[in-house]
């Protein structure tokens, strides 16, 4: 008998019919001897549609109250689904954030779990094998009483956090693909389904552009070493297939160089020409961007061509790119450079895989191949574990397919 | 300055739009000085959809989490009302019946509210002139935590308790109706707006048919001598009408001996014939009724054709007419009867008013003039301050118009 944490996201709660399947998935596990808490989302479509409505309400809205808006929708999930499991004669309850409770600090729409208080549900697990639904998405900031919310994509990371509360052996996060892939399968079609991924490498795929998962949930689940499965939810409940599990890099035999390439189109360049090379001209850059909470990515800076002055390149979310270019233009006067030029068609492709801190010349093979299909690049990063590349947008599924195969993760 | 709870119900918070206008309404009453509790039902709609979902989700539901299901639509109105009024630039702020805390008993479904701590409300009002915006509709259950519901139209019932625990100067149901009605206009044209109608006349209404307030609110309202007013949200807020105001009986000066008439077609009929004129035969027909909680309404017993036995007319609601009719077929060995009948096209016409407690002969000239229209009367039931009588449904109109226009009760 084990304690299991089961996920279900927006797209496998949509409608009651897809509530009944999810059921069925929770039947199974209760059926086998487990203790299971439930973490849903709201029906697919719901929150975006709440979100819409405050937008609508006021441009600049509380954020104390845009959370209360929005939470609503998980709680309609958690209700039906735990009708449907006492329908199907299983044992069930629903709790809300603040019932658990799921205690959050007070940055409302972004809000992070301070603690969660499992004992109630613990004590039901032993009384009468209940099973917890729980709204996923939001907790209580204890203090005034107000509802958090975690940000989009929070329920993953409720689910990781009760899964620690409980100790579970297992937290399973249900969504609509079957497990984590080499890279995006729409854009290459050998891409691969990995068994095991490493907590460090499924941060960097969240962080870099891979949408499985929400990164703080992944930072949740290494902290606290929580086994956490990435799973369909739309295979036949009585027969599933056990997804890619996110485990420590002890926990895989086989290791590859590289795990998987991901890319993200969320990617500006801004270019600032002839900057004086000066000491205290980065900081003239880069601390109103800061000021003005613009997340900046990759940094390069290159001599220019007349040696006295250098070119320096970054990106920043294509959101804030508008807002970026305009606070160097105000800040000009104090940078001092000759252009300021910019580009939102780029794309940032990273190649992710723990094996890289044994294995040298990882990026550097990159590098060659990209250039052998003519794909000029604008901008590098690499870290311990990862490197990335900005290029031309144009060239995406190219340069993906390339690394892909050039690291061996092509299906056979 | 007075203190005002202000109550909106669904159509009138129906979208964006409409919730600005209600907005504009709460602003003018802050801006006059009053401090403000304004308490909100769901979105038109909203309700009705998450309660066909939990029918969808299992035939039979608990009833704690359809509670928890069906009360997350004023949970969206509340935050959307106050992010609208803070744009406005009123202080407001939205709390969920548990957070007030609104605390009810466990009748999930139909709860009733047992205190409103109203402590935090007040002294923001003193503090910082902010607005409560309220979740109408439900409370929570103090032992087990649990959200509760009052029922359907339950918010009215919301806003009239916490004008209680406010004690609020004044309670103004806002809806898409300027106020009580002398019967409803679209039955009858000439149909008159009541200035005032006392408690226990409203309370009648209410129960007959009239479909503006919650029969507990009106109770409620009685009970804590809550002055209500029921008034049009569809109306410029800048220059609203009164509405109709509900209150004591002694603050009517001019009492009409009719003040309205309702009508209701949830009624069915049933006749047993023949049934032996013995002791207990009462209780062989209505006690297993009772027990199945079918409310039986207005009986009437006479003679039989054979003076030996007696004929038995009551009626039902009109939802519960099979069921009735089943339980009675199933006990006709017990009870001993020759025949039974029923009836679902009737309607029970109702005329209201405290001024028939001093005047003889009231309900007698009704009798008169619906004969006079050839109308049959089935059965009749008189109170204090009322009478019934059942007819044929194809009569509604002219036995409505009929009583109108003989209480003096058309609009000139």
């Amino acid at each position: 008998m084990a304690r299991l944490v089961l996920k279900f996201g927006g797209t496998s709660v949509a409608d009651i019919a897809r509530i009944r399947n999810v059921a069925r998935h929770v039947k199974r596990e209760v059926d086998a001897g487990h203790d299971v808490a439930v973490v849903v989302s709201a029906m697919a479509g719901k929150t975006n549609e709440l979100v819409e409505w405050c937008r609508e309400a006021a441009m600049a809205h509380d954020a104390r109250e845009y959370d209360a808006v929005v939470a609503s929708g998980e709680i309609v999930t958690a209700g039906l689904l735990a009708i449907v499991l006492q329908d199907e004669g299983v044992q069930a309850r629903s709790w809300q954030g603040w019932q658990v409770p799921i205690l959050c600090d007070n940055a409302h729409g972004a809000a992070r779990i301070q603690a969660i208080d499992a004992e109630e549900i613990v004590r039901r697990f032993k009384e009468r094998k209940e099973v917890a639904v729980i709204t996923g998405f939001q907790g209580i900031h204890r203090e005034t009483g107000r509802i958090t919310t975690l940000g989009r994509g929070g329920s993953d990371t409720s689910a990781v956090a009760v899964a620690a509360a409980l100790k579970a052996d297992r937290c399973d996060i249900y969504t609509d693909v079957d497990g984590v892939y080499t890279t995006d399968p729409r854009v290459v079609p050998r891409a691969r389904r990995l068994d095991r991924v490493a907590f460090e490498e499924m941060l960097e795929m969240a962080s870099l552009g891979a949408k499985v998962l929400q990164v703080r949930s992944v930072e949740l689940a290494m902290l606290h070493k929580v086994k956490t499965f990435v799973r369909s939810s739309f295979e036949n409940p009585a027969d599933p297939s056990p997804g890619t599990l996110i485990c420590d890099e002890e926990d895989i035999l086989e290791k590859q160089v590289v795990t998987g390439i991901a890319f993200s189109t969320d990617e500006a360049q801004l270019t600032l020409r002839r900057v004086a090379d000066k000491p205290g001209v980065a900081a003239a850059i880069f601390v109103p961007l800061a000021e003005a909470n613009i997340n900046v990515d990759m940094i390069i800076q290159v001599v220019s061509d007349d040696t006295t002055t250098t070119d320096i390149t970054f990106t920043v979310p294509t959101g804030d790119f508008d807002r970026a270019k305009g606070i160097l233009e105000k800040a000009r006067g104090a940078i001092g450079y000759a252009s300021l030029t910019g580009a939102t068609d780029v794309v940032k492709i990273s190649a992710i895989g723990v094996g890289m801190r044994s294995h040298a010349g990882v990026a550097a093979r990159a590098f060659k191949a990209l250039a052998q299909k003519g794909i000029n690049i604008r901008a590098i990063t690499t870290s311990e574990i990862k490197f990335s590349v900005l290029i031309d947008a144009a060239y995406t599924e190219l340069a993906v397919r390339t690394l892909h195969s050039l690291y061996g993760l092509d299906r056979a």
